[in-house]
Order: structure tokens, then sequence, then C-alpha cells
């Protein structure tokens, strides 16, 4: 097998002390535990810059950023320190009626760079605490404000927004939920955008973008827009494989939700903090929502963090008399998290992260896109450092894998494969087989070459097994 | 006003950069938002051992561990620097099927401290996350062994077991849940063990236990026991303040839970590491559960990290075929944290703050009952270092405040002025009025006698003003 000059051999996984606990004692997340059970599973050691290395001394490029987490990149002494001068002095407080510093700062430093009037800063432990955040400020914002039954969400299909069991309503995926059902009742979907398979205007983007936002006002019709709080949306959709918005489409989103009075939450979990060369992504696809919800990237994970962000129209009633919101986190707008995003922002703006992205996202399209002259690859979609490649079984005909084929290449070949040949990212079937790519912003064309030539020798590999 | 000897004047609050900011921007968990835009909050800068410092230099003693997390205490460098070693080496990466050591080996280390066959460690950010995960376990487990009708949990009137709006469905307290109902379907109350006022067995604690105990199997019939997957229950309930479980309780509810096939989750959340002298409550108060859900004083309170423990009956499913939990959270099993729960549990060992909590326990609550002699204390009740105070206003009958004396004492008055006299801890009347305790395990009779005198004196200043 061919493989690039950059690729350490990976001599085969062998039981240690550490695998043997982790196989007795770790249960991992989203993962099938059986095959955990009777082979070694990976360990990541440690981490440098775009680079992970793994137990075997293997040096894998990390094209995922963990999980659309690790922005500035990894092994950052001044995040580090950052962490350790906070909990020094003073590692933890609640943000209960009684503030701290970094939190505080965080807070207006995060209302400075969002849009318009969301000025309100609601800290969370992570995303799926932030989707929750907003919902629920939703329902009660309307109870407030006189209209008590708006208590419904629109949502899109197939997207993903977290698994507690409210934000999993909100999720499109039938498999994530139906083991937990019944959820959260007020959970509805609507299409979502992948334009790949648009079952109608396939040949007119455009008039695409206008149909599928015109889907959310036939949800919100068929619900009762007297029933409906919101509408949440990713600005590109990571499951089913970056779905990304078609021009117009976000407008004709914001005139439904104003026309209907149903709150627009823009969930930049994935999508914020330069993921597409904005610290928000409503800012890069030009819409105004009332509520973001926000995490991952923030502190670029050196500190678990979320936020749900409200505008002012959202705060007004809970400015008064003896109102107040129920809802809080124990680690929600934790101190060191927050002093750690305060400096992680800090070098986005000393580093011009965001720019960086903007100036190397065609490039990085341009360099996947060459992967379109394989038999495999359908499609390659995606927006500033956030792509998805979709496998295809028959090119013309768009015709995807079935069970088994998924099974073999999603499940079982090309994660190993992938990280082995040295990429790690994220081969997913939720929706269809997709691969997804989103690497550290500090990434530029000899990251994209990289992970262009591991994708291409490892597909070619693989086709020759299916 | 008589202040001891320890407690600096408080100057009055000024608005400033800080907290103009914080007043504009910082939407804060559980709080009246009005109060905080017309007053400027008092922002914590420092910490040090027992003791929180203000913004105007004010020395606070730590009465509540920040919020039942600071187990080790505020300072501690070794943790801060733990942190920062892992950030460095590695800060982020998911447990989604790849590990990390400070991963494994803190599952490893939990499993081992666990009672019995709870073996399998499934890392969340948070205790909220924790909650969701078991009850989503639970309804799972039952579908993957041929009960798929079970899928409802019996929590206990006025617990808190989070604010996800599946954690939030498990949560007894309307007033928390109202403005977003529906909830997920599928949470059921019974009583708890308020034995100070008990509705029967006032005079016995034995018989009570038993009654409370069987208000569970009660529950269990009435929504029938083919429905019913998990009972959800915290060794020492904290909602309402500081209800112990009778001896017999937990040896009655296990039976119960094995009778009709139902898993028996302890709620750790508060209770587990330390808070009353054993790693997990469970083993304090002699019962095996299936399921234990832990967070704050994991790291105390060092880097945001939660658990969900199941046993190996619950894992057992889960390790056939392709079957797998479809469940995770991005900064579940945080590196930075984990490695600093390591660290923090070998403080544990070495500085014996399990066995501390044990031998000081009698004399905390010796200490606390001194307050028995005040006409506005009714009960004071608790275990380990986590003890609340019951106030009343009439203590032969034990008649309770209404809601304007309520509204005066718990939200308007006890939280600053217990504060300005130099102790932080918890005002709460979600259920009755009650003041509640849970310093750092540090703790130790010097800090004992000034949580007494402060309190002592604030009681007796509001009496006058009642």
């Amino acid at each position: 097998m061919t493989t690039t000059a950059n690729v350490t051999t990976a001599p085969a996984r062998e039981w240690t002390p550490l695998t043997e606990a982790g196989r007795d004692h770790l249960w991992m997340h989203f993962s099938r535990m059986a095959p955990l059970q009777e082979k070694p599973m990976r360990v990541i050691d440690h981490a440098e810059g775009v680079h992970l290395f793994d137990d075997r001394g293997q040096r894998i490029l990390d094209g995922l950023s963990g999980l659309f987490v690790v922005q500035a990149g990894h092994g950052r002494e001044e995040l580090a320190e950052a962490a350790a001068a906070q909990a020094k002095k003073l590692a933890y407080f609640p943000a209960w009626g009684i503030a701290t510093q970094p939190v505080i700062e965080l807070a207006e430093r995060l209302a400075h760079e969002a849009p318009g009037s969301l000025n309100r800063v609601f800290f969370t432990s992570g995303g799926g605490e932030a989707v929750e955040s907003a919902w629920k400020v939703a329902k009660q914002y309307f109870k407030l404000t006189g209209k008590p039954m708006k208590h419904k969400v629109i949502s899109r299909t197939a997207a993903y927004h977290g698994t507690t069991q409210g934000a999993l309503a909100i999720t499109g995926l039938p498999l994530m939920k139906q083991a937990f059902e019944p959820l959260t009742p007020g959970g509805f979907r609507a299409a979502n955008t992948d334009f790949y398979r648009a079952p109608e205007h396939g040949d007119d983007l455009l008039a695409f973008g206008l149909w599928a936002a015109n889907r959310i006002e036939e949800a919100i019709l068929q619900e009762g827009p007297d029933t409906v709080a919101a509408v949440v949306l990713e600005p590109v959709q990571n499951s089913g494989g970056c779905f990304t918005p078609p021009p117009g489409y976000f407008a004709r989103v914001r005139e439904i939700c104003d026309r209907y009075d149903v709150l627009l939450v823009s969930d930049e979990v994935i999508c914020a903090f330069g993921r597409h060369g904005t610290t928000f992504a409503c800012e890069k696809f030009g819409y105004e929502p009332d509520i973001i919800t926000c995490a991952k990237g923030m502190s670029s994970g050196y500190g678990p963090i979320g936020a749900m962000i409200a505008n002012e129209r959202v705060m007004e009633p809970f400015l008064e008399g003896k109102n107040f919101f129920p809802h809080g986190y124990t680690f929600g707008g934790h101190p060191v998290s927050a002093a750690v995003s305060l400096v992680n922002l800090d070098i986005f703006e000393r580093e011009g992260l965001n720019q960086r992205v903007l100036d190397n996202e065609a490039a990085f399209g341009a360099t996947l896109g060459k992967l379109l002259d394989l038999p495999i690859v359908g499609d390659v979609r995606g927006d500033g450092y956030f792509w998805g490649i979709e496998l295809v079984k028959d090119k013309a005909s768009k015709q995807t894998f079935d069970a088994a084929e998924r099974e073999f290449l999603i499940k079982q070949h090309l994660p190993d494969a992938l990280m082995d040949n040295g990429l790690y990212c994220r081969p997913d079937d939720r929706v269809n087989p997709v691969i997804q790519l989103a690497p550290p912003l500090i990434s530029g064309q000899a990251e994209f070459d990289e992970i262009e030539q591991i994708i291409r020798h490892t597909l070619q590999d693989v086709a020759a097994l299916l």
C-alpha cells in the first residue's frame, strides 16, 4: 500500500495494563463495546500543534480538531498556564447570583463579538446544555410575554443538537433517539439543505434554498404558530456531512420566524469560533438570530465551557420584578474554563485565526475537490475549515451503499485505516456515508495536501476491497 | 451588631467597570436579574483553603464548598499544576472509541472505589449529564433485555436531580419545572425522608423509614412495575435540607427494586467524594446500587467532570455484538479534568480526608446543634460534612413562615447578611426555609465554631426584624 512520506508504520496494538484497564472500566461514548473487549483500544498519548501521537508512537494528523474543538491547536502552553493561574487564584465558584472576574470578562467579550443586541450570556458546561438552555428560555419567554402555548421547536432532518433528553428531542436522527423515547414533547422536523440530494430544484441552488426555508414555514403552520417557540438551526449542518445554507436561505428563515413570532436559535456549537472564519457563523452567513448556542471552540477545548447568548428582547421579561430563569449548571461558567477562553480569544486576535480561515478556505475546498476524480467520491462540500466528502457506490446515479457495505466502510474499515495511514477525521453514516474534516485553524496548505493524499490512498485501497 | 473577631467590615458595594459589565452581559443562574441591574454584584476574587475573598477584600468562610464541590479546599497548587501539565501534554480528545491515559486511569480508580460490580464508568461533564445518562441507559437496558416497556423513573418529593429536560423531569420541585413543561414523560414521585415533618410515624424513626421506603413500592405499583426502569435517590437528599435515610431505609428500597426488577440509581452528585466520609455515600449508608451518578467533588471542582458508574449487570447487554449506547458528550471525560481528579483522589488518600470527616462529623453536628437554643431554629439535621438548619416561626408547633416572611428571610436578607458577616452558605426555601452547610473537608472545629457563631448572630439579628 502507498502511504505518504510523513506516515510512520503502525505496529500491531498489544494489551498493556492501561488498555486492559480501559477494556474493563471505561464505557466509551457512542461506541460499540464488544470490539473494544477483544482488541486493545487506541490511546492518544500527547499532541502538538496539528498532530496527535498515540501510545505506539504513531503521529496522526488531527483532521477533526479533536471533535470540532481544538481551534488553536494542541499543546498551547499559554492556555495551560492560564488554566493553572486561575486554578491557583480561584478554581471554582458557581455563577449563581455572585460572580467571578473571568466569567464577567468572558461574558462581555462574547457579547461584544456577537451581532446586534445579543448581549446576554448564560454559561453552561458545553453545547448540549446550551441547547437545553435555549429551548427552556424560549418556553419561559413566551409564558412571561403572554403567549403561554408557544413551546415547540422546529429543527431539521438529521440535525444533531445534543444527547440530554431535551436537546435529543430537537435532534433529527431517529437511531439516536429510538431507545430513549418518549423524549421531551415538542420537537418537530423540517427539511435540511442537502442540495446534493435535493428532492426538488436540484439544478437551482437559489430555488432550492427558498424551497428548504419554506419547509420551516410549513412545519410551523402544521404545528400551529401559536404553539411554536423556536426554530433551532446550525449555520452549516454537521450531521449528514456539512450541509451549507444556500444564498438567501437564512434571510428567508429570519423572515418566517419574524412573521410567526418564533425565536431563531443559531446552534453554533460547531460553527462558532473561527470554524467559518468569523467568531460567530451567523455573521459569515449574514443573519441575526435571537439566540446563539456555542461551546467547543470557545476554549479550544482546554476547558469545558459553553454558552447561550440571548438578545435584549429575550432578556427583557427576565429583568422584571421577581421574574427569574430557574435554570443553571454547577459547572456552567467555570472560572478556569472562562480564563482559558479569554486567552484563547486573545490568540485568535493575535494570530488572526479568523482571517486565516477566510484566506485559506477556498484552497482547502479546492484541495479536497481533487478527490472528486475518485469514483467513490460523490460530493465535496463545506465552508471555512469544515468540509464533508460524501462516498457513493455510483457517481452518476448518486446511488449510496447498502447496509452491509456501510457497515464495512464506515464502522469497520475506514476509521482505523485512516488513522493507521496518519489521519484522524470522522467517517460517519448517520445519514449517507461521509468523511468529515475540521482541522485546527492553524492548518494550511501543507495539512490540506496531507489530508487529501491520505484520504485518496485510503479510498483507493478500500475501493479494491468493496 | 455583634460579629465574630474574624469578620472584616464590609464597605458598600460600588459600580466598577467589572460590575457594570456583569450587569450588562452576565445572565446568572437561578437568579433574579432585576436586583443585579440595580446594585453592583458581589465578585469573588480569589480563595485559599476554606476562605473566599471578594472584590472588596472581605474574607468569607466558604461554608458550601462553592456548591458542594471544593472538597479539598481552595488554592491547591498541586491541582493547578496537574491541570497545566495535562493541558500541555494533551488538553482535549473525546472519549469516543479512542482513549486517553488520564481518562482510563480515572475510570479504573473510580471502579476500584465503587462497591460490588460497579466497574463501568461513563464520563460526563457534570452531574445533570450523569443523571441523564443513567435514565437513558436504564431505558435502553430494558429494551435490550426483553422488557421494552420499562422506561419510567421514581424519584422523591422535592429532590433535585438536574436541569436538562430529562434530569428535570426526575426532579421533584414543581417551581423548577412549571415554565418548561411538558418535560420528558415518565418521571413520578414518592415521599422523601423528611422525618422532622413526618406525616406518619413521627415518633419512630425506624417505622418512618420503612413507611417512606414503602411509598416507593407504592409508586412502582401505581405506575405498573412492567413500565418502571429505575428508582433515583440521593443518599442524603439535598433539597429540603439534608434529609438523611433512616436506618433500614435503603435495605428496604434495595429489596423493593429487586422485587420489581427496577434499577437502583444512587445520585451521589453531592454526596460522593468524602461528603459523608466515604468515597461513595452508598458505602456509608450500607447499600449497593446498580448505578452511581457523581460529579462535583470528583475534581474538587478544579475541572468540570462527572460520571455514571454502572454495574456489570447493566453493562452486559451493551457488550454484545453491534449493541451500543448511542450517547455521549463532547466534554465528557475531559483529559484535563480527569488528570486533576486523579491528583484530587491522591490528596484524599494522602491527607485522609474521608477519615477526617468520619472523625469530625459528630462534632460538626454537635456544634451546629447548639443553635437549637434559638427560637427560630426548628431542626438541625445531616451527616458527615453536610448539614441543614430548618428555620421555623414557632418551634413547638413547627409552624413555618408565610410567603412574605420567606421572601424577606431567604430571598432578601439572609444571603447578603450571612456573607457580610463572613459566611457563605445556602439559605434555601425550595421546600421549607433552611440554611445548608457543606464546608470543605479540610475544615475542623475552628471552622465549625465560626460557622455556628456567624449563623447565631445573623439569626439573632434577623429575629428582631421579623
